[in-house]
């Protein structure tokens, strides 16, 4: 697959998957529960308006339309083939379809990849078929792909083709997912939202996930690309698409499920042991932009919001209900998730004050009493007028709404023109009560970009992610706007990374040193006389640390001695590091034992990198000690990562504080951590194959400067 | 009202509001649209079963009821009266009522203490009327109370009495917002829970919140008491209640609103400070062991799954699932609840794959793959006839289930035998599409105790809560069996609690000591020379600090020095802190300086009391030093704490870990700190109108022992 290019943007070649302007239906049948069948009927009914070819072995016609006995007999050229046909029949077809210039296949059978082992072979055949003929396949063991847009709907699912259609229709959707693909589909169009493409990717073994989100984006008549993740099989094709979609504003909305199956794996460094897959896949979000969402109903609220066509300019929003009760619940929900339910002034809360009730409360939230929603209804309009003027104001909640009004009355006109005048994100939404829930006038407000979500498909956490998207795109066009980040003063260490080793604390410094990150000074020495004469050098206090590539833990085994005074010491110190680390590790190589200089006091943090399975090299940033250990306040970005991931990596931790400063505490040298973070994204770039994991742990970080009191590196 | 009584327990008094014998209508209408009219037309349709007495100043009969122009001219007992008067009528009806011997009353009127001052008053005179007159009364500005076990409809909305009724009701709910609780009922209704009482108790004139979960609780027809809350007014009766309600295996199931609205008051102590309202809550809600939930929607599936009588074992659960991504959905909900989707053996697993197809999957969640769905439904059983006994299995988790089956179908006769005869807990949810919900077999299923709650209900976050009460109540039964705690020597500490003031750090050391709590040595010096004899006597090194009530933050004004090694450092160091403290605080009073021993390292934590508007003194527990200041790693609990109390707070740290030991540290001595907040308790009780609030901290904890460093008590 082409992956997108910065400067070329097109992937006309998934354009006959989405626009064909001819379709064959291989393995048609007579017989109406067959797939055959039912993808035909899909079809027609769907009013697909190009040539559709029934292919079947023997009948003349199926459902009005002219069958050939194979595709080859078509007498056109056929955009779009779907294979409604068993495993044993998919090769054939294929290969048929290559041969008679067919540009795409949707394949349904399964029996491949998801069987294990065989399946993969015979799943590879269609690769192959797929590449040598050049048709872009969408499959196996998929539930189909639609275009909702031009009535071609590739999909035998009831469930997907029996759902009424709304007017718009610029939300697409891929999924990884057959079954809980088409359940989302479904509960969208519930909700009133119909996504223009629907994708099954199947097990992907040509088009894939990304490829798909890549036609979406670069797609005119789609304005937001969302879909359902499992494992991403090419996350770097996702990052080129979400720094595009991020250019172009178009959020791409991915829930990604599998929070769980993270597992702990064995590493031999902390990173490694931290890097959850789970948390690397928000990192990644984090850094791209991506809008991660948790569940299919943030899918479908967030695109409904996102269709809105505002976006919250802030965080400050105003709840105005006619239940107190239901009022306190949305507040509760709506700083639970970030927002700011912040109190109106005097003055504002006066001049609403004037037209409605005095039982009625002008305070946020704004309580007009079941007053306005069973007798006078116009009361709803009243806060509105006074806060599409509110400069606090950026976004305002209706949690319920006059059932009754619809276009003709005059004050759902008012209403919606308010909105239309206000720069306000205004948000109409309702108690999830069944029969009940949807207000008639829904279609006249969406028409005028006013959101309209259902209470049981949490708008509000949508909101607050619009909300964060909003932030996140305009960082973004920010920072295509400053400089490139300066360059790295580096030196070749090929020849220090050995290959498949642990390297000691000292071969580790040494590669840290020459990529112009500060460690501490250090000497090996391999007797106790060449300690004190290095220590003498150094200057008291040093530290001494056995020196083995065999112990990476040194404390373990008592291998470390701190804040050693004089001379005599020294001696002492080396004979016990020494035996400490001998009678503890019989085995191990021992390089001698390092003097060290004894590093001032500061604010340790810990830097590190592992290679995660699907993203490659993930770099770590975190607090040091218990910080790491017990409240795990760590956050991981995929490198490389630029100088705005290294600041978010920072001020994303619990414990940024610590690093302002806290009390009388002066804020350490942030600008010396973001060099430490570049540089080893640097690193770890320019030897990807060559690094498997470092640990700089303890990194002592001060009002100025910074130096790596211990560094591990694990090499491929 | 009678505080529920740990022997006695009954509450009588409220019954003739849920049991009327005979009721009047008070303000009855002939027009239908008034709620004088929909009050007595409930009643008819509801089918109550005892005498109805329409109050009308002229009209003979209504919906063939004979009227009586006032209640006094009714010739029977009346023991419950509905008030549909406005609020002008509402005093002289009471009095009639309070004349004629009636026992309760509702009363919907508006216009009292939700209005303000003027409210308040009028208010003050239903209750004083309810004293004189020994009136229950319910409300005003409710929405009102039904039973509806006996028909008793005692309200006029039609939101309350249009909806069907469910067979089963044991549930009961009592609400403080009547659109909220409307709007509950309803909802629980559509999913087929019937509140057998729904008591909108408005402003609570006479009859509150705990009352009503007091009648509940009693009530032995009612097995789970829930209940939507704002604000407790009486939370010592709610307190009882709890520990009653644990006794009995009654859950109280309570959504807690204005969460956001903790807001942050201002305080001269961390404690005080870091006590949100909400934080002190849910403390209370965690020693009480009441269930607290976060949505309508867990009150509503909270108690549909605990009416089907059994409880999980524990928090191993399996998910049943026809859709892979489905079951990874539903995987990574269990998990983020606290639920845990443990691996199956190879026993288990192999069981299984024998009667389910190769390409489904055993492993859990177990994925029957679209088959089971759509062809084969009775896939759904075999893995239950392996699981019910695997061993390592608590909880099975049906995520979809055939729509089909019904009472008469074999498969969903065996399937509730399987369930039936085994301990697991069996839940059967599906995703939640319109039209498409509810399995046919769903009443069969619940009638035989199978819980049954639909996916947009989020069954999963109730059942995690279900696990974690069963684990309550067990604790406190446990509890229950062991010994007193033993007595705390204490002294009469009375005149040290000098009135409304700031006690300087020694003053609060002198208390804590009085109260068996170590602190540091200490003395007060007035010069060099005498700072240089203490010193001398406590041994070097000491610390040194101003002692000043008008200080309570030594180290803003430098007023600390640590460390100081000799008789030289110490003349200095008294000098330059007297020096600091008189500099930055010229109008402080300066008791002296205070000489301390210099404690060892050990880890640092921080105990105090706040005094909360609603629950009085609270008590809380946190690690020191930037664990608070930074993390607000810190638990609260109700003053007085028991023992268990005590280790839940310990335990509920997300640093815990510190205190157990990291790494090569042992652990500190916990018991140590349990006697210490056991203390705290005592003191805060014996002088709740004499401590305001109180500071230890730091509290260092050695691997044995504990010593107060720092103490701040604020007096009343």
């Amino acid at each position: 697959m082409k992956l997108i290019n910065e400067e070329v943007v097109s992937n006309l070649e998934l354009d006959p998957l989405f626009h064909p302007r001819t379709i064959a239906v291989l393995g048609t049948s007579e017989n109406p529960n067959k797939i055959g069948y039912l993808q035909l009927k899909a079809l027609l009914d769907g009013g697909f308006a190009g040539d559709i070819y029934p292919i079947h072995r023997s009948a003349q016609q199926i459902a009005d339309l002219t069958c050939y006995p194979s595709v080859k007999d078509v007498p056109n050229t056929v955009d779009l083939a779907i294979l409604c046909v068993g495993i044993d029949q998919v090769e054939k077809c294929l290969i048929e379809c290559g041969e008679s210039g067919v540009k795409a296949a949707i394949v349904f059978a399964s029996g491949y990849s998801e069987i294990g082992e065989a399946g993969l072979v015979a799943q590879q055949r269609l690769k192959d078929i797929s590449d040598k003929y050049n048709i872009r396949i969408i499959g196996p063991n998929c539930v189909g792909l639609l275009n909702t847009t031009n009535g071609l709907m590739g999909t035998f699912s009831p469930g997907l083709t029996n759902m009424p259609l709304n007017k718009k229709r610029e939300a697409g959707f891929v999924t990884q997912s057959g079954a809980f693909g088409v359940l989302t589909y479904i509960a969208a169009a519930q909700q009133g939202l119909t996504f223009n493409y629907f994708v099954s990717v199947g097990n992907e073994a040509d088009v894939g996930f990304a490829d798909v989100m890549e036609y979406m984006l670069h797609d005119p008549n789609t304005t937001i690309a969302t879909g359902y993740l499992e494992g991403e099989k090419n996350p770097e094709k996702l990052r080129k698409l979400a720094k595009f979609a991020l250019e172009i504003n178009k959020p791409m909305v991915i829930m990604k499920s599998g929070r769980s199956s993270a597992g702990s794996r064995a590493a031999a460094s902390h990173t490694g042991s931290l890097a959850g897959a789970d948390q690397v896949y928000d990192g990644f979000f984090k850094q791209t932009g991506i809008v991660r969402v948790e569940d299919y109903v943030d899918i479908i609220s967030f695109s409904k919001l996102f269709m809105s066509k505002k976006t919250p300019k802030g965080r400050n929003a105003v709840i105005i209900t006619s239940s107190g009760g239901r009022g306190i619940n949305e507040a509760d929900r709506c700083e639970s998730y970030g927002l700011n339910i912040h109190p109106l002034s005097d003055q504002v809360k006066k001049e609403i004050e004037k037209n409605i009730p005095s039982y009625a409360s002008a305070s946020n939230p704004i309580d007009l009493t079941a007053a306005a929603s069973i007798t006078h209804p116009e009361l709803f309009i009243e806060p509105l007028k006074v806060l599409v003027n509110d400069p606090d104001t950026d976004i305002i909640i209706f949690s319920e709404f006059p059932m009754g009004w619809d276009e003709n009355t005059p004050e759902l006109q008012e209403f919606v023109q308010l909105c239309e005048n206000s720069d306000k994100f205004v948000l109409v939404t309702t108690f999830p009560l069944e029969g009940m829930s949807v207000p008639k006038g829904v279609g006249y407000l969406e028409d005028h970009g006013i959101a309209f979500v259902r209470g049981d498909m949490n708008p509000i956490r949508s909101l607050a992610k619009l909300v964060e998207y909003r932030e996140t795109y305009e960082k973004a066009k920010e920072q295509r706007m400053q400089a490139e980040p300066k360059k790295i003063n580096k030196k070749n260490i090929r020849h220090l990374l050995l290959e498949n080793q642990t390297l000691s604390e000292s071969q580790s410094s040494e590669i840290l040193n020459e990529y112009g990150i500060r460690t501490a000074k250090r000497a090996i020495a391999q007797s106790a006389e060449e300690a004190v004469r290095f220590a003498d050098n150094i200057g008291y206090p040093v530290v001494l640390k056995i020196d083995s590539p065999d112990i990476p833990h040194k404390t373990e085994v008592d291998g470390i001695r701190l804040n050693v005074q004089n001379a005599e010491e020294v001696r002492k110190a080396y004979d016990e590091v020494y035996q400490n680390a001998t009678r503890n590790c019989p085995t191990a190589t021992i390089h001698g034992v390092s003097i060290q200089e004894m590093l001032a006091e500061g604010v340790e943090v810990i830097v590190g990198v592992t290679n995660d399975p699907t993203f490659g090299p993930v770099i770590m940033f975190g607090l040091g000690g218990v910080f790491v250990e017990v409240f795990k306040d760590v956050s991981f970005r995929v490198a490389p990562i630029t100088r705005q991931d290294a600041i978010d990596k920072m001020e994303s931790l619990k414990g940024y504080e610590l690093l302002k400063g806290v009390r009388n505490k002066k804020p350490v040298d942030r600008e010396a951590i973001i060099d430490v973070l570049l540089k080893v994204s640097e690193l770890i770039q320019d030897y990807p194959n060559e690094i498997q994991e470092i640990d700089i742990n303890p990194l002592i970080v001060y009002e100025n400067g910074i130096v790596a009191a211990d560094a591990l590196i694990i090499t491929k």
